[in-house]
């Protein structure tokens, strides 16, 4: 099966799930806390989980399948939290929670998926000492997961980012998620400590390289490709690898720092960042996290999911363009 | 032993935990996350999960202690976000976490408490099995109360709540977290199903008496008792069971809903509600909780512990005045 297939595959079967215990629920804080999750998405991390477990042992992601879950349920847990903190109105082509209900409903509805999360985490068919394992491991990465929230945020206010604190900011606040999601899926399928290191190092690379990439789709795709505001980033200030290096190699974005841009002002800044080398270095900085993911693979046994974890990884720095 | 000493002992030793895990940090959210756990308290819960476990078996509050700061952990998180849903500025003789940092910090630093309170947990000395089932024990436990605040929300803006709704919402916003307390203590301690059982009913019925007379103390007692402004509820209308039933009795509260009162419109007030039966039927219904929590814990063997969870049921419903 190519990736692809099995992406939509698990997509298809990460959905039913998902509307079997969140599609039927009537209460109000219920409805806040299923809102986000039944708009959609990837179900890339949950995707990861059970292709880890199957990378482990061959059918075991059937085993993990709430472990998967979970990973989501946390995923949309921080989404509902951070779009109240940066504002945000939209997602996923809906309403984020707090602009369609209020303020208190949306901390509450995230909190309410933050403790699902750890109780499907215990509802997967696995050791109870896995389950422990993947439950401290899931408890670590949120709390990285706020640390990285509260460092982006930091960063919105300096203009004196380095690329260490980047990569530390990203580690945590998208890493994490995979590593955490790599490595659960691979201890509650009964992997031993090389193997759930590797995973988790599969996914911390390859989540810093997804993060990496995102901030080239926001500059460089076109608008109907990205679905977002095209070089909002930039518009922004925003302390994005591009823009650290930027200021590295003394190219001045300070004007491109406004409410709109023209195509051709884009273009421009394009054209800058190329003719100093920033972009190709960026490009550089995701492809050594992919080249570190897919290294630490040859640590697990010969099989197709492993392939599949090496192709997603490829996926994640070659989407949108 | 007696329980206040006993109590005492407990709360310095979950200080001296706390402040050796939070004294220390250093981040601005790490601070944030510990600000409010370093300002105090009567650690009740983590006495509880304490007690509980020695209830089970003479000793094992020791192994328990991590799950007992779990608990505290817990209680400060729902804390931290209540303030800032419900807008107090002051809590604990400190500022609020939101009032001092801001209100994305704030989000997080709860966040952050809620990851650890599951980490903790698993740090007990206990069987994996029981470290599970704690887990999903709080997971459970900690949607409820956010269900049990979101009711109490949505209650501001209503006059017909019942006495019903008001005891499931105390029940999940009050009652659930002692009952999760009380049987998490007695799971991990190998308490068996009707031992953690009459613990989680002894938990959930003192936790709701608290509440009642919380609601009580409100009312009664003077300023410098409660340390409290004084009859709160009553300038903002709030559905305690006290406006309930005053409502049931015909006595008419609505003049008393204003910015600031004086003890002789208070004293009025008291005397009105007293005159209806309002005060005797509320402090009826705390001792029926009284009644029912203490009639659980004789599945439990005789012990001190037993003995002191007893008399922490009375002390619930006889502080305050």
């Amino acid at each position: 099966m190519d990736l692809q297939d099995y992406l939509d595959m698990k997509a298809e079967d990460i959905d039913k799930s998902l509307f079997r215990t969140y599609g039927t629920v009537t209460g109000e804080l219920d409805r806040a806390s299923a809102h986000l999750l039944l708009a959609g998405g990837k179900r890339l991390r949950p995707a990861v989980v059970m292709l880890a477990a199957d990378a482990i042992g061959k059918g075991r992601s059937r085993d993990v399948m709430p472990a998967a879950l979970a990973l989501e349920v946390t995923h949309t847990f921080t989404l509902i939290h951070d779009d109240i903190m940066d504002g945000d109105e939209a997602r996923r082509g809906v309403a984020t929670v707090h602009a369609q209900w209020d303020q208190a409903t949306a901390i509450l509805a995230g909190d309410v998926l933050y403790a699902q999360a750890f109780e499907l985490l215990c509802k997967s068919d696995a050791g109870d000492l896995e389950k422990v394992r993947a439950v401290v491991m899931l408890a670590r990465t949120c709390a990285e997961i706020c640390q990285g929230q509260h460092m982006d945020i930091a960063f919105a206010s300096r203009q004196d980012v380095t690329e260490i604190e980047y990569i530390d900011m990203v580690s945590k606040k998208t890493g994490a998620l995979y590593a955490a999601a790599a490595s659960i899926g691979g201890i509650l399928a009964g992997g031993n400590a090389v193997q759930t290191k590797a995973l988790f190092d599969w996914g911390l690379n390859s989540g810093i390289a997804f993060q990496i990439q995102d901030d080239l789709i926001d500059l460089v795709a076109s608008a109907e490709t990205s679905g977002k505001d095209r070089a909002s980033d930039l518009r922004e200030g925003k302390q994005t690898l591009i823009a650290i290096k930027a200021r590295e190699h003394g190219v001045d974005l300070a004007g491109y720092r406004k409410e709109t841009l023209t195509d051709a002002e884009i273009n421009a800044a394009i054209v800058a960042l190329e003719g100093a080398g920033v972009l190709d270095e960026v490009h550089e900085a995701a492809a050594r996290r992919v080249h570190v993911a897919r290294k630490s693979l040859a640590n697990l046994p010969e099989s197709e999911a492993r392939q599949h974890l090496s192709e997603i990884t490829e996926y994640f720095v070659s989407r949108g363009f």
